[in-house]
């Protein structure tokens, strides 16, 4: 994080010098001065060959089974601790392809801008995807960029949707999974909800909470490229939180999915904060962490692999698939109680993501 | 477009049932409500077996060389003489993978709605999409929807990214053309702008506008097979219009270009509003038309040609690339008269896409 923060600062000074400091209605006309808002360094930044095409669309050389995904982010507040919107959007659908058993290649980037949006901070958006996307190893090869009139929108909304080859090996399948695979959380809970909802309503705790927004695509490469097909299922429990996309897999799934309270890592301070809130962890938004369901046999070996990567140091067996109460998920508490999971209803917190 | 628009009130009629009438907040909350909303019947609707798989991304089957393209609609008002949202954002997704010289594919679909949006509304704008996408044969194999409080949005913002295979024969590239070339306009100008700017002024024609919006793919295919290499530069000349098109094309190709006003097809109505308005047809954005610049040798062979389609009965030659005044675009008027056009500067209309 601190060697990404460093490149960060770097090229954020200097920023490009420009005859104007906020976005005009004009910056989306697709004239003049849509040309120099690009001109003035989005190209540069995010320069690469295909990209520097700057036709209406780009063109990429791809064989076989091709992995493709969207995500539109509007998250508020834009920044927030551990993070911003852009490395989030870049994330997002890294990790979407990702849990296809994807190679992420290319993204689209796609911009809806509130007329007044500081330049600093769209700069500052804008080198946080070139970092993000870096460091996942995927290039923006094509763009697009709106302007909408101030209280059209909320300053800077994004859409990114990727592209990528299926990986060697690779058989991510609902239909693959059965009573007595093992269910892998590669991470703590709840933190990125956590993070943005401190920020929101203005708390504060003793340590500060930050997102967990990462890239989570070489962590899965490797598990496909060690274990194969034993990998059946991967999913990030973003907006839902873990209750809901498990209740989805039991759900599809029909099969039972029984999951253990006291082996859910989750980070101190993001309990105590849950608990002061009276929030259920199971439902809060997750952004750098994915469930994976593994054959049995494998699944201590994809355990301690998991826990080799910077991202999956907590990571953790949290439950396994069963044949009994099939659709249902049922948490087993820590003193000896059961709960059933159930998706969540209503909306915990808006615009997580 | 009468058959398109029995189709489209077959569908509207009965539209689901649900149990709610506008779009909350829930229904982005990535839980029960966004599922009962997706389930409600939008998955019916937009109903293929790679959409069916309903995972976080999709896997598609694709060979060679792969163009890629991405647009977010923003447009105002979302309902307009001639069409919605929905369908402006498949075709003009469809249109730019069209104007790379690819057979569009499959797109993504993004959705970022505004709480309070009518789900009658909604619900017009998917079947418009369904329609659009058919007739240009097309797939929407993956989504995501979004929800923003009300205030923060604008009813509806929609992105599609698109993916498709290069047409066999296709070698789209500016670096081609050269002086002696042909300029060829495949249907009427400013059609699209005035159609939005007479309901946005609330202007009253005697004859109606309606925009020009429709898919593209099946003129450029044709073109491409019949005349492979010798179609050199496809572009579709939305925002900006015309005008910015042209400039960006000399500038880039450093050729210059000759337009000939009297050749320029434009409807009387349309040409009627833009001196009403004091708007320059030139650059008034576009949906259902594109450029094509073509070798002299085929030019009246390809005019003829995009002319059996419905979308280009009224395309004409409208200039050439010539070796004189580099960079520059010269528009030769009706009565002898030359100018210079440029980029369009500032924002002639904004949000028209």
């Amino acid at each position: 994080m601190s060697e990404s923060k460093s490149i960060q600062m770097n090229l954020l000074c200097p920023m490009p010098k420009l005859n104007f400091d906020r976005i005009t209605l004009g910056h989306g006309s697709g004239g003049k001065l849509t040309h120099q808002l690009l001109e003035s360094g989005v190209f540069d930044l995010l320069k690469n060959p295909i990209l520097d095409r700057q036709h209406d669309g780009a063109i990429v050389e791809m064989q076989g089974k091709i992995a493709m995904t969207t995500d539109s982010f509007v998250i508020s507040p834009v920044f927030f601790p551990g993070g911003n919107i852009g490395e989030l959007a870049v994330n997002g659908t890294v990790n979407d392809l990702a849990m296809c058993g994807a190679r992420p290649q290319y993204l689209s980037l796609s911009f809806i801008l509130e007329e007044g949006l500081p330049m600093t901070e769209f700069w500052e958006i804008l080198v946080s995807i070139k970092v993000a996307a870096e460091q996942a190893g995927v290039q923006v090869i094509t763009g697009d960029t709106k302007v909408v009139e101030r209280g059209k929108g909320d300053k800077i909304f994004i859409n990114t949707t990727g592209i990528g080859q299926l990986l060697e090996g690779s058989d991510i399948d609902i239909g693959r999974i059965k009573a007595g695979d093992k269910v892998i959380l590669s991470g703590p809970l709840a933190t990125h909800g956590i993070a943005i909802m401190s920020v929101r309503e203005g708390l504060e705790f003793e340590t500060s909470i930050e997102s967990d927004t990462t890239h989570l695509n070489d962590m899965t490469e490797a598990m496909i490229a060690e274990f194969g097909g034993e990998v059946k299922l991967l999913r990030d429990p973003t907006r839902g939180g873990l209750g809901t996309v498990m209740s989805e897999i039991a759900g599809k799934s029909r099969l039972g999915i029984d999951l253990h309270e006291r082996q859910l890592p989750i980070l101190p301070q993001v309990k105590s904060a849950c608990e002061l809130l009276g929030l259920d962890p199971l439902y809060v938004a997750n952004e750098g962490i994915c469930v994976a369901v593994v054959s049995a046999q494998v699944a201590d070996q994809a355990l301690t692999l998991i826990q080799k990567f910077d991202q999956g140091v907590q990571a953790a067996e949290i439950g396994e698939i069963v044949s009994g109460h099939p659709g249902q998920v049922v948490l087993h508490s820590g003193i000896g109680g059961k709960r059933v999971v159930h998706m969540l209803v209503g909306q915990q917190l808006p615009r997580i993501c």
